[in-house]
């Protein structure tokens, strides 16, 4: 029987601000990536979704992001690799208090936003942000693109490197995703999406943007949580992954 | 034989902005409290501190703040307690990682600026900082002024509660500080500051602002590491400490 | 025949983040107090509010803040006056440049949150924000609560003090507004805050929260606009006031 | 008789933090570059500046930037170009009202360290800066590099292009600078900085670093102010261009 995870970004809100029904959201997901306070997510809100993850047996996660509450970490930096390996596991160290006082713990990263695009390919700020996941904890899992030198490097400094893959997003013949400027590069139809991630769960293969079948390597599924039926249509995929045989669970 | 701890502000500059000169005050005390990133110290200047401090055998200390870099954290604010609390963890959990990448820990707690003196007198934010702590670890020493509400809940928390005296600031009869802006609030000639670090540390005595000997209970004693000559005078300090019997050695 | 100006605040929010419905609300209200970047309010949204205000003729005010975009301008802070003055200066000129640049201009200053509230009672902070006010342009009219230090001071150098009330707050005898902690502080029923809002432009008087009738004098109501409901409520309001025969104007 | 225009970067502090000994600088330099608070530059280091440049007679100039405190505006950042716009409009805004209040004007506009770089190629990033100073202000000169996209565009929208260069800094055979991660990228001894200075302003020349006499234009010279013995060099660079009877003065 196959195994899939569900990630979801969560507490990506800011003091006053709002963007995700985190408590809606962590009654589907199994790993949750919990936003760090550089993109988004005050410590109080960090602390809330630690404890509500916690109870309901959700995976945590650290969300690390570039330092750019303005941009929400959406906006590519040059940060120099000393300074990005640290911000990195500041990040991981401020959530590590929360997740544990909710008698959890971090049990793996994913980068945010313009963070993980660049370290697709991008191999020295691929290694910064490795750097900075060992100084936390050199067994912690990294979640991020098959392929991408993210991964690679993750891989050969010895942290078990985890695969995912996007229902909602189109794919090239390559198996990257199509960038968000291109047409039809998210999939909006709900039954779609629903369809491919039970696609992508059982058989690891998918429908390119061309129309060819690629293969798509994944342990999980990113969900995005911050569109209007976003739970609804999470809670869509998780039962039809169930029915279709899928065992819904954490990587981590 | 008596024993004494002497701290020191340090990594308190943020990004391309120093303050202090670390690596000599690191030779001279006992115990660093490390900017943890809301009043100053970037995640890359924690790093390096963190290294240089374990090296050294001087002890690691969260000094924690309100956010507020354009302050440097002295201007008191009305932090809600849920919000100051958790805040607080947050900057002991960024903290830890460098220190446990270091080979240390996170030693100990300290208020920084105005909320070092708000928590002199008021119990609703004292509390959320001993709440804080204890999300972090709930058995950190907290280092503050003997007398201040905070080492009270500290103590009542059942978190070691240290003391510390300044010898460069005049005290009061009822043994608080003067405040800055009263005249002689700050007593500026080293020779005097070098005598009273030997009388604070041997008898736990001081002469207050009005000529009175008072008692001032201190396990530790403050330097001040962030004006021109305060290297010079934290290492005669220290010198006179040890030719007197003083045992200089950390309280963590 | 009377006149009222309707306010509310506008543009607050911040990078990814939304809270008011700008659009909706710039179609109901004759003055927006637009967030100028410390408690809320990116430059790309302060650009856009500005077109929009200038197009619908709606006149433009800034809403002077604390700079706390983690607690939302909501915490007092004990800012030193000089550094106050300097801070609403600030933000009264980056505003400036996107009200000329849509064909308007900043035509008054209202502070926000925790600030408004300071103000009332603390004359060393009302004067640094007049102070601050009249750096920028030594005429603006600045909008505040009848009888408090900011609106007396700024009278006193000469700057037009224009009075404002709540018609969903409760008010003490005096005329005050009862704390937000307060039983009943809130008005919620709709139907009683478009009453409210009649009684308070028509007649100057409203029902305390004892039942005695007050005198409360304002030329401005201010209006919520961050409730589900608020802009509903808000065009009830002014068709109310329009039904009752009072002019709906600008102050400025 | 040649002019030449001396500029600095100037209130590049930031709340505790100093960098620059601004008094010193401004009694040297024709045109200060005013931090304006988006890489460093608090609003009361701003109206202090802008105070002693207008005593002075110092023409003042907006240094605009990447929003980067931490890293002091030198990460390159993909800013869309709306946003980046709206901040650099933002930014000459909030300088304007300290020019004005103390008796002058913002009189033009150089961007800072990774956009400064950035805009010598990227068009569209060059395009949103013009943008930005246009919407400010359609007819503010803008100081960089000669030869760069940021002067192009700036003169293809009208506004007056000024072209600066570096007695400091080693030159390509092609005129553009190399790059300060080569050998030989920084020209440190004095004397050299000091005849560097005369020749660019008198001849329009200087020695690439082949070896190769090439052609710099150049309206205004660039020194740094963030080094020991900054002011004194700049001293000696104005007296020398002086007595070689060139006429130092502001280009604005």
């Amino acid at each position: 029987m196959t195994a899939i995870d569900l990630n979801a970004d969560l507490g990506e809100g800011f003091g006053r601000w709002r963007l995700t029904d985190d408590e809606q959201l962590l009654s589907v997901v199994t790993s949750a990536n919990v936003a760090c306070g550089f993109h988004a997510g005050d410590a109080a809100t960090m602390r809330r979704v630690c404890e509500l993850a916690a109870e309901r047996g959700v995976t945590i996660g650290a969300q690390v992001s570039y330092r750019d509450l303005a941009g929400f970490g959406r906006r590519a930096m040059d940060v120099p690799p000393a300074e990005l390996a640290a911000e990195v596991a500041y990040q991981i160290g401020a959530l590590e208090v929360f997740a544990r006082a909710a008698g959890a713990r971090v049990a793996y990263v994913k980068p945010h936003g313009a963070l993980y695009n660049r370290v697709v390919h991008d191999a020295e700020q691929a290694r910064a942000v490795i750097e900075g996941v060992c100084l936390a904890d050199a067994s912690l899992p990294v979640l991020g693109l098959p392929g991408s030198r993210l991964l690679e490097l993750a891989a050969a400094a010895g942290l078990p490197a985890v695969t995912e893959a996007f229902a909602d997003r189109a794919y090239t013949d390559e198996g990257t995703l199509v960038p968000r400027d291109r047409e039809g590069a998210v999939v909006s139809d709900p039954d779609a999406v629903v369809e491919r991630s039970v696609s992508l769960a059982r058989t690891g293969a998918v429908l390119a943007h061309s129309g060819t079948r690629i293969r798509v390597r994944a342990r999980s599924l990113c969900l995005h949580g911050d569109t209007p039926g976003a739970v609804g249509l999470a809670r869509r995929v998780r039962e039809r992954l169930a029915a279709a045989g899928v065992r819904v669970e954490a990587f981590a």
